[in-house]
């Protein structure tokens, strides 16, 4: 068994190769929610349902997120009846008061569906619509995405962190703003101050999520601050994390980011934005998977590859440098539900592993 | 001015004409909202909805609902996954809980969006997204029509009975239901004990509606149990309809209905199902429109057509006979806002105002 922490994009790159490297019956994936918003009364989850839907097949590959092909009528339409009607569009965060009521779940993350600022496609609506109603018929979001994952075939065990509401805010100095916010319509542009993890500190991973975190753990290449942050914000995450084996791909080649808002988002935490500063940051990690070109030294062992993900084979080939990686880390090849027999089947040409222990006929 | 009652069809149909009879901007219609469910998070308000689609030019005449050549991704999409997931479709009434929860405006009226039982088209979608982000903004029902009203270019003024919430709900031998459930899921077809308007007795009209009141007033050929069954059972309304002139256009030749539950419904409530039940039901109308083969005698002025309404030319003279009937009344032709200058041009050959009083030259 091999348990994931994903954001939105990295992760899910790192599990996209056609040929599993891991058994699919054997991984985990836990999903960070601190993304999630009520959007026009509906809980979207991005990170989850990018798992979801390259899980499921129909997963957009250009945008990592939403459903290939879909429409967007709903989507028009709401930005039609919002000029015509004169009603401001971007983000229409819901006033105080409202942000407390509802759906506990949604606490602090509560948009109004005017003008819609998210994309949501029309089938991918959908998911939004039966997740929502799945809560309001009184089920848990781990069991909303157990339904959902059924919908769409998963063969993997897809989790989301919490089923406590936990909102990932950016402060910045035009005052505070979700995530989503900050990222899709502000385009990470304001600088970020802090970043909080509303509700962690009453948030409780579930117990899926629990005994998912006593197997062997591969932290992709997510942006350690908003995509791993809010998993590791929860209660007990991070000693669960230390007593198991856990690689990490860093999302860095040195010093530089290979997507997204992760250097700005580390150095406005406080956090050296490279591998060295992710390494630091993941003091729980006991092994790296690093870019080929990444000279970055760190005092834990270290499996490099091309890490840039592309295509499936991309995929494919940093999945092996996290298996490799992972037994390099004291995990059992045997427990980690390799699709091979033999971990050494795994390296090649493409992946240096340097001179750490444990690979192969070794172990 | 002249104020019209509506529920989802008959009234729609009789306001449908491409020439006013009475100027646009004279005519204000209230709208039944004790139809509206709460269905996956969003407040749908059928009866309110047609009107304001057929008001803005896109309404399915084929239907009297939804948008005309609307697309259905998202309702699709909701029945493939409540497939693929073995969800049980059908309408999925929340538990009682939720039921006081959430919206104050959705009370006992909360279905699960799972396998969405009323087929919502993807751009009609976004009117109610928009209207439940308005409410949930914290808006009143009222500007929340308005601001949609807006959007759609409406000419007339289109308000809901209520700004609170009214749920009629339908009581049968297999136990209650909402009407949205009696309606759109069972097709009618359980027998009626009884029908409640839940809350109406703590809901108010909204001072539009009250003073909407004070116009002439015509209860078009909607049902007069749940359509403006609804609306007459807010406080304060079967007085203020006594107050004014009324015309009401029979929803029956005799006691054949024209088309829906309408039969049903009265004798279900102890009312005769005919025009003659409608006249006793109706004890505050001044005048009735009948259909030309209606020999039903009355005890109030009556002028005759053809009710039925299967296109624009019908719409504009049963509307003729509603502004011959309404002066039969008691109304005053210039207060009325009629679209030409003497009432007496309404009249026609197709047209029998019998020996009612005050038509034409004699007022």
């Amino acid at each position: 068994m091999v348990t994931f922490l994903a954001g939105g994009t990295g992760t899910p790159k790192l599990l996209s190769g056609d040929e599993p490297v891991f058994a699919r019956d054997a991984v985990t994936v836990v999903g960070n929610t601190g993304d999630d918003v009520e959007l026009g009364g509906l809980l979207v989850s991005p990170d989850v349902d990018t798992v979801l839907f390259d899980g499921g097949g129909v997963l957009d590959r250009e945008t990592w997120w939403g459903i290939d092909g879909d429409t967007h009528e709903t989507n028009d339409e709401l930005f039609r009846i919002a000029d015509a009607a004169g009603l401001e569009t971007g983000p229409r965060y819901l006033p105080g008061d409202a942000q407390t009521a509802g759906r506990e779940i949604a606490r602090w993350r509560r948009f109004s569906g005017i003008a819609e600022f998210m994309t949501i496609g029309d089938r991918d609506r959908a998911v939004h619509v039966t997740r929502t109603s799945l809560l309001d018929e009184g089920h848990t979001l781990t069991e909303a995405t157990r339904t959902l994952a059924d919908a769409f075939d998963l063969e993997i065990d897809l989790l989301p962190m919490s089923d406590d509401p936990v909102a990932t805010i950016v402060h910045t100095p035009d005052g505070e703003m979700h995530f989503q916010e900050y990222w899709v319509a502000n385009r990470a542009d304001p600088p970020v101050e802090e970043v909080e993890f509303r509700g962690a500190d009453r948030a409780e991973p579930t117990p899926a999520v629990e005994s998912a975190l006593e197997a062997p753990v591969i932290v992709g290449p997510s942006n350690p601050v908003t995509s791993v942050g809010p998993i590791r914000a929860l209660p007990g995450v991070d000693r669960a994390l230390d007593r198991t084996p856990v690689v990490a791909v860093s999302p860095f080649c040195e010093d530089e980011a290979f997507s997204g808002p992760v250097a700005d988002l580390m150095a406005g935490t406080g956090r050296e934005p490279s591998t060295a500063g992710v390494a630091e940051s993941y003091d729980f990690a006991d092994a790296f998977v690093l870019d080929a070109a990444d000279g970055t030294e760190l005092d834990r062992p270290v499996v490099r590859t091309d890490t840039e993900i592309d295509g499936p084979a991309d995929a494919e080939r940093v999945a092996r440098a996290c298996a490799l990686a992972l037994v390099a880390a004291g995990a059992s090849p045997v427990d980690l539900g390799l699709a091979v027999d033999d971990p050494a089947e795994l390296d090649g040409d493409d992946i240096d592993t340097g001179d750490v222990p444990g690979l192969g006929g070794e172990q």
